[in-house]
């Protein structure tokens, strides 16, 4: 057992002890800039997310809160920033729907101690079980039922609906009741939005005089800069205007109206509340959460873990730390209101483009949050909610992952089955149930490959051996795909045009050779009929199993190795080449007296069949 | 597509119409022998069985009838015969418990329909998804579920219990009302029993004198018959004894009782039925039989074949018609009142070993259940209760099957996993459950095997190369173990007490030895630091990729491969040796200018070092 040094795990617990070392002037003006950058770009999508999971807007903030203070104490990516994002908030609208925000904040506490409890017991390993192309369908159909969500917000009708089915007849049966106004405003807000990301990406060209060219470096980052904050831009130009237009006229706008002020209050997770008459205990509070409980913090940990290795950049991950640092953010938030939050891959990529340097961003995203909560939230009244579902739409837009299909075409066909598979069970049976349904389906996938091992069969014939055939099987061969081999092999029995010469097997144990010996007898035996009678293998019945690449066998797939050596030992015999030590005891344990040899000996048998042609030898011939 | 002659269809239908040519007389006295000897296991069997399902003996008759006359007509196989089996009695018990005979009835239609679809669409093949193992502990639990629940049989207990669990509670709780008389006889008929079981595997020495030895051989297979008749013996003799101890005295024993006569009435499978006061329509039935309507036939399948492959002794087996025919049994057999049936091994043994020729020994058997029905139910009231617990515990011990445990430990001990997980949950949570659960285990298990893929990892370090790792990945690599060999291969670029000598590796496209040559560049370059600067290849960083046994990998493998060849590319390089055409497709789309050659050109590339050491050439030098 390895020596604990203590010191090792809490620096291990907490990395910033090892970063905040180094930690400079230099570094805290990049993590400056970075926090702040991405606070423009938390602090609308929180308000929006909120709006989203089905709650008042200042839950987005409480939910932006602590997330970054707290991952900048346990966290080693500095890229990453926690808080709401779309897909958990998604997920936490379908567990919460038609309750009170106490049921998120204690889905968030339980979710945040099963993610500690899954990074303390090392069980991160579990999410490489779920492949890329389900996470993809997942995601991709998430970000379609998250937009299908706002169409609503973006037309101003008014409905509840939970699924993507629902959100879709639900717009369709309240079509007539379209708001004007708030269609034009949130049409207006998505080109806006669309329009300003755009600008990140021009490129100024470098002029060739210097002070141009400092110029265009000027231009260029308030570009990238304007294209970065454009959602706070278009919610606070969009509420500035709704607070001159209600001046005049009453409710030409659907608006966030009244919230509650100011930061959240300290306090344990609750463990009871009432909704409408109804009061809740604990019990009833869980079952109410159901799955949730286990799909909202496992989603957080294959989201965390992706995100986290998108931006490790091949550097090793400590998957179990990023695992600990978010159950830690989910349940010490809890203590302020938070629904369940995790790293979001948009702004991890804005921090990452505003040169973060170390976790330390999270501090001043934090400040950032708790000013605006602070200060700003009275203003909040007049965010038009068409607003709020363009920025919601224009984020999510970017998460359906059309490249992939091309990818999968062209590298790996069978993988898009788990992709439609993913996306269209989570449209058509909901995101949670979908995700289910992609990982059963990528384990039906790893059956269908298992029942087609690879095998190469080559009918051997050339002047150096007798003809036989060769398989190479590889890896470990399991139940799955027994009866396969077995069927395919025992076609090879009757083989149509094919040189039948018949060949004399000589087992001799203790033989220097390893004990076999191939005699090819021409045509002599085969002309008076003794073939049969004298159980001369034929030579098109000698089975050359070369072992190199085979690992492990399971039970049942040996079973059925044993009934096919029976058959072929019949008229032929099964030599195994190279085999390991591991698969010789297996061997040995199912069939009689196999024939081993390496491939030094099983040449030398080959070509030596001119050479043993001695009738004595044919003497001793044991088949 | 293959053209489809009418007359093969029918007579692969029908495989009587292929084997009755060449029947003759020595057959059919074969098959009758064969037959008669079974009728005798046959009857006694399902009058225990019906009582183990929960029935009037006479449905086990009913069950008999109809299975060897279609099995005759459909199957392939000679020695099996279908009937009620421990397993199915049981599993319709759980299923129409405290209901009436017509919901067993109605199953067996459903299991029947359900079989003639899996047969005609052949889907056989997923029975191939279930391993021994499980099948094992499956059959062991349920042998032990079947042997507990006869317990209060044996003792002359009443209660009603229907789990392995709920029936020891049970035994238990009534232990204090145990019948000495019922006691004493179940204990008597199993010593008879096992006794008499005994005297099958007695052997007779064979006598030098010819008259001795003939006489010896009439005692043998007077013996062997003895063996076979016990369950018959048993119960004719208990019978009787009740018989006369009932003229005396007032209820000893728990006898059968009335029961009706006769021959079942032909009859449409009922979709509708009355227990007690209240009637269940079609969709009541339906609910009530619950999973059963799956689980029935799937077990009557896996059951089937299994038996169907044991005795087929290496010849090819035609699963698909084996399940038409089981399902022709069941469907047909709902029409005579019959509860779900399968091939018993048990009697396929007795039919194997009395010398049985073809299926049609099945009509015999048919015959005799007849008459039996037709003349012999008046007498059944006899029967003690204790005598049939006897027949059907005796019957069911030898299923348990311990051996298996030694095999597994000396074969492939990872399946005591899915042997032990299936038995103890078959017991914990009833055994159709434990079935889903065992083939969840080994789903598991392939998880298992797929996330730690074998990758026999070896520094290279000989006098004909410069020091390299290799690695043979074999077979099909998948998104299970895409994070394991990711970490393994990362874990390589820190190499302690390696040889770290620079190696200049040139990557020349078109050049006639594929394009890259190592270069060995002693210390001169590393003397002057230009190591790093310069990006020579660390030596030790030079992985070879040996493909030949790489079958396919999927997109999330592909993906991790990518991030992995990145990482290497920064002080070495990746080189893939004998990829197949399909790999390096695969490799192409993910990994820019991937470095592929042959055995021959690494050979030469790597025996090339000491030769390849111009300056020109370091000139050109890429990296």
């Amino acid at each position: 057992m390895k020596k604990i040094d203590p010191r090792r795990v809490i620096s291990g617990l907490f990395p910033i002890l090892h970063w905040s070392r180094g930690y400079d002037a230099r570094t805290a003006v990049g993590d400056l800039i970075a926090g702040v950058t991405v606070a423009l770009t938390l602090i609308p999508q929180s308000i929006a997310y909120a709006s989203l999971a089905g709650f008042e807007p200042q839950y987005g903030l409480y939910a932006s809160l602590t997330g970054g203070i707290i991952y900048a104490l346990l966290g080693t990516c500095p890229q990453i920033n926690i808080g709401p994002t779309a897909l958990l908030s998604l997920l936490t609208f379908t567990y919460t729907s038609g309750t009170n925000p106490d049921f998120a904040v204690l889905l968030c506490f339980i979710a945040g101690i099963i993610q500690l409890i899954a990074g303390v017991c090392q069980l991160g390993f579990l999410v490489e079980f779920v492949s890329l192309p389900v996470v993809s369908g997942f995601t991709s159909a998430a970000a379609i039922t998250i937009a299908s969500s706002q169409i609503k917000g973006l037309l101003g009708l008014k409905f509840s609906a939970e699924t993507f089915v629902g959100t879709w007849k639900g717009v369709f049966g309240h079509i007539q009741d379209t708001r004007l106004p708030d269609t034009l405003l949130s049409l207006a807000c998505c080109i806006v939005l669309l329009g300003m990301k755009a600008l990140k990406d021009i490129r100024i060209k470098a002029a060739q005089d210097e002070k141009d060219n400092r110029s265009a470096v000027v231009l260029q980052r308030t570009l990238w800069f304007a294209g970065v904050a454009r959602n706070a831009v278009v919610v606070v130009v969009a509420a500035v205007l709704a607070f001159f237009i209600h001046q005049d006229r009453n409710d030409p706008l659907i608006l966030t109206g009244n919230i509650t002020p100011g930061l959240p209050t300290p306090n344990a997770p609750p463990f009871s509340t009432s909704v409408g008459n109804t009061t809740f205990g604990a019990g009833d509070m869980f079952s109410h959460l159901g799955s949730g409980l286990l799909v909202v913090p496992i989603v957080g940990i294959i989201s965390n873990v992706a995100i986290a290795k998108a931006f490790a950049r091949g550097r090793t991950l400590d998957a179990t730390q990023e695992i600990v640092a978010l159950g830690v953010c989910n349940v010490l938030g809890a203590f302020f209101r938070s629904f369940p939050v995790n790293g979001s891959f948009t702004r991890s990529a804005v921090s990452d483009a505003s040169g973060v340097k170390s976790p330390a961003a999270g501090f001043y995203t934090s400040l950032i949050v708790l000013l605006t909560l602070a200060l700003l939230t009275p203003y909040f009244y007049f965010i038009p909610r068409a607003a709020l579902a363009a920025v919601i739409i224009c984020a999510v837009l970017h998460m359906v992952d059309i490249a992939i299909i091309k990818n999968l075409w062209k590298t790996s066909r069978l993988d898009l089955i788990p992709l439609f598979g993913t996306f269209i069970c989570c449209l058509a049976l909901g995101i949670e149930v979908g995700l289910i349904c992609g990982v059963l389906v990528d384990v039906l996938l790893l059956l269908y490959y298992h029942s087609r091992p690879p095998l190469d069969v080559q009918f051997v014939d050339n002047n150096d051996s007798p003809p036989h055939y060769a398989i190479h099987p590889v890896g470990g061969l399991h139940f799955a795909g027994a009866e396969t081999v077995r069927n395919k092999l025992s076609s090879l029995r009757s083989p149509r045009n094919k040189i039948n010469r018949p060949v004399t097997l000589t087992v001799v144990p203790g033989n220097p050779n390893g004990g076999i010996s191939f005699v090819e007898n021409g045509d002599a035996i085969n002309d008076n009929g003794r073939t049969e009678d004298t159980q001369v293998a034929n030579s098109s019945n000698v089975l050359v199993v070369h072992c190199d690449a085979l690992y492990r066998m399971d039970y049942t797939f040996l079973q059925s190795i044993k009934m096919l050596v029976t058959e072929w030992s019949r008229t032929g015999r099964v030599i195994w080449c190279n085999a390991k030590p591991v698969v010789k005891t297996q061997l040995d344990s199912v069939i009689q007296d196999p024939i081993y040899c390496d491939s030094d000996q099983l040449r030398r048998f080959l070509a030596g069949v001119s050479v043993v042609n001695d009738p004595a030898a044919i003497g001793d011939t044991q088949l």
